[in-house]
């Protein structure tokens, strides 16, 4: 049984859901309470060395970890319904996309260094909360021009059905949303975060849809 | 042509330099001085909104960002010599690699994010210099781990050749040297870099080495 180690509101975790929703794999889920610090338990960090989610347990055994790297696996392993589209260049867009949220957005925002803001920079909440916002427009500013400007944005962020850049983006909208980002300024970002979110499998991996949110 | 749009000293742009060279992709550079912040300039963010290098203008005319994905349409166009295992396991692990540098240490310790701990919260360079180190130390001690405990590291980070996690992992051992930082707490990732920066195509690729060197 393919087995996912998960907590409800990473948003990193949240996207290996989507995937394995979408491409119907079949899976149970395993919670990690990163609230309570459970990714830092000897136990876990035996298996998943950075002490992060998700962490993917396969259906032979291997203990896969990053949720891009996992989503690659997936698309390799499951590759109906296709979540990169068929030429490189236009494959290489909707990398592209991901990183821009996976790498130059999420990182920046995630548990562990907005602890250390707190901790270490003695970041006051309104800073803590203007560090938040600061890298969400910025990035989502970038990509506004780019689903609007570039050839291959549709309903979805590349085309008319989902692909990785959507199982990415919906997450970081959550998140957003959550910190309560005024996203008026992206339209098009959210139109096709709706339209997303209107599909079964994007609903079954929200985050106040899994076993362990509270 | 194919044409890197590049700065030395980016860590980003020096992972496609390296990829570009191994396979032995003829190309031109154009520097974008990030010092100089030519990366913000209009003319440049017409191609690429998020203001970021490296981008990579392909011989067909196409505009691709995003190191990685880059990385992975050079590997899709130009196949040999690989730069992914051949098992979608062994893929995946390579990609976790990968995310575990360029999205969990690179992200938090690049210029944008520096500059922001300066001007908006004000943080000193001894503040500044421990949060580079920090990220580093977190990051290497996970990669170490990895490289160290898991099947499949070899003379590189998979196997006996090079790989997309030598690419990223390369830069990300210059830039922690370049910040001071002191690595001897990881053999494991010394050797492997070591092993790779002595091979002519990381050579080529090195700072360095590059026009815009200063």
């Amino acid at each position: 049984m393919t087995t996912l180690y998960s907590y409800y509101r990473s948003s990193a975790a949240y996207r290996v859901r989507i995937a394995l929703h979408l491409k119907g794999v079949a899976h149970e889920q395993v919670a990690v309470n990163l609230a309570r610090g459970e990714q830092h338990n000897d136990a876990y960090r035996a298996h998943n060395p950075q002490g992060l989610v998700p962490m993917l347990v396969t259906d032979n055994g291997r203990q896969l970890t990053q949720s891009l790297a996992i989503c690659e696996y997936l698309e390799e392993r499951y590759p109906t319904p296709a979540l990169l589209p068929d030429d490189a260049e236009s494959r290489a867009r909707v990398r592209a996309l991901c990183q821009a949220i996976a790498s130059d957005i999420h990182p920046l925002n995630n548990l562990r260094v907005l602890q250390y803001l707190v901790q270490d920079l003695e970041a006051g909440d309104d800073a803590k909360l203007a560090w938040y916002q600061h890298w969400v427009h910025r990035g989502f500013a970038a990509l506004e021009t780019m689903l609007t400007r570039e050839a291959g944005s549709g309903d979805f962020c590349h085309g008319d059905t989902p692909s990785l850049a959507d199982v990415c983006l919906v997450p970081q909208v959550f998140n957003a949303e959550r910190f309560a980002c005024d996203l008026s300024a992206y339209p098009r970002i959210m139109r096709i975060a709706d339209n997303a979110r209107a599909l079964d499998a994007f609903q079954r991996a929200a985050p106040g849809e899994q076993p362990d949110a509270v």
